[in-house]
């Protein structure tokens, strides 16, 4: 693992670095930030997985973590939405292909061989990081995310029970199956079984039993992709079923951008802070 | 006036506006944040100047300023750093021509069509954004900047005493007299006169005689720029020698990036929250 760059910020370092990912064939970055700590302390750490056509940088540049991270000792990893390189397939559409992977472990010709995000986030990333950065406490991590990063951050949760304290959303995607940027993502990475979809769908796998004991939410109301794309609407009747608490806040006038984000970003670390003291 | 675009962020609005300028003969942008307010109240303003290479978009991205503005009612308005276009002299080096207009009216072919960022910023956008908002109360108006912004923002406010409540900079060029980026972007804007730079010489100008009642500054210690462009040492002698009450944070680790700027960013904003009040 490599170091890009690291510039002290709000009393820790953000750091961006790079590797090379067995899983996806490619090298990959990623973006933490690391609260100063005292020697031989453990952080906890929170994960952030973003959205469409975005890498690391975009959440680094103008999530406002910083400050709330530093305040409550927190450690915040931003990984990368695909893999990227004159090597990798891509589409023209910005939904799909590179900058789109959708989290998923594609079985279809010709993204099977690099689009594994399911397996880089689940698996190698974690274990990359713990051995280049001992003092995170995997122990105590949450997960977020924002759009397709939101649908990462649920279903990831959802299909492993107990490995997160804590799980949040910003404007996620709750559905793909019930969605066109999903219907695209899932049909061309997995193929037109949709029953091969549905641990991809945060909502079908609450459906199909899985569970976590809470989720918070926040949904701008004046987001342009909200009735035909993301409809929250959905996993309010999925956490009903299930018997999960969702805390799904409506922001209105706040559309899908990273004034949205940045705005509530401090109300989801204080949220996951206190799940992860 | 027209607007570029308007977002909801930290309850209130980030906006991105353009106009024609009647100083710099081109379409100028800024953007300014408005805090939520009640009808028929008014809101102290704090301005910000950018940096070499930057425009309205580098600090309203990556500034972290709108929790803070919002927390204490302070609209946040941010110019471009030159005028821009085809039609406008540009230089190949990054600092100076567009991108690197360092506030001044320049007086020398071809930049003094075009360059004229003083009169821009003290005058002409003031009228016209107290026209569009008048909300805003200029009675009650701060200002700051970064690195060339920070030359700008002092030099501002040492030029025309009394018209500020207060005056802040983040590692300002405090002395263009003294610096390779000031030696070439004055000699190039006004001519070999040594003379004719002095108004645009924050040092200079307490000097020759001009006053602030105290001056806040924090400067990163790793900053790249430190020793060979910036020299706050100097601006220390010049308060010294003129009675100003300057308040210099050296900061362990911290570059000249917006990383640092934004760290302390909040600090600034209360700082002169206070003397807005």
């Amino acid at each position: 693992m490599e170091t890009i760059s690291e510039n002290r910020a709000f009393g820790g370092t953000q750091g961006v670095y790079t590797h090379a990912s067995a899983e996806t064939g490619t090298e990959m970055q990623f973006s933490l930030f690391m609260p100063d700590h005292e020697p031989g302390a453990t952080l906890p750490v929170l994960w952030y997985l973003s959205g469409l056509t975005c890498t690391h940088a975009n959440v680094t540049e103008k999530g406002e973590f910083r400050s709330a991270c530093a305040e409550h000792g927190i450690a915040f990893v931003a990984p990368d939405t695909s893999p990227r390189g004159d090597d990798v397939p891509d589409d023209e559409g910005y939904d799909f292909g590179q900058g789109a992977g959708f989290y998923v472990d594609a079985t279809e010709k010709p993204w099977a061989k690099h689009f594994r995000m399911r397996s880089y986030i689940e698996e190698e990333l974690p274990a990359l990081i713990t051995a280049k950065f001992p003092m995170l406490d995997m122990a105590r991590q949450s997960i977020t995310g924002h759009s397709m990063g939101g649908h990462g951050a649920l279903t990831i949760a959802l299909r492993n029970p107990g490995r997160f304290r804590s799980v949040s959303a910003f404007a996620p995607i709750v559905s793909p199956l019930n969605c066109p940027w999903g219907e695209k993502a899932l049909a061309g990475y997995l193929g037109p079984d949709r029953a091969a979809w549905r641990p991809y769908d945060a909502c079908a796998l609450i459906e199909d039993g899985a569970r976590v004991p809470e989720i918070l939410v926040d949904q701008g109301e004046a987001d342009q992709f909200l009735e035909e794309q993301l409809k929250p609407e959905l996993l309010e009747q999925a956490c009903a079923g299930g018997g999960i608490a969702l805390t799904l806040n409506r922001q209105p006038g706040y559309d899908h951008s990273y004034y949205f984000i940045s705005t509530f970003m401090a109300d989801h670390i204080g949220w996951h802070a206190k799940r992860l003291a």
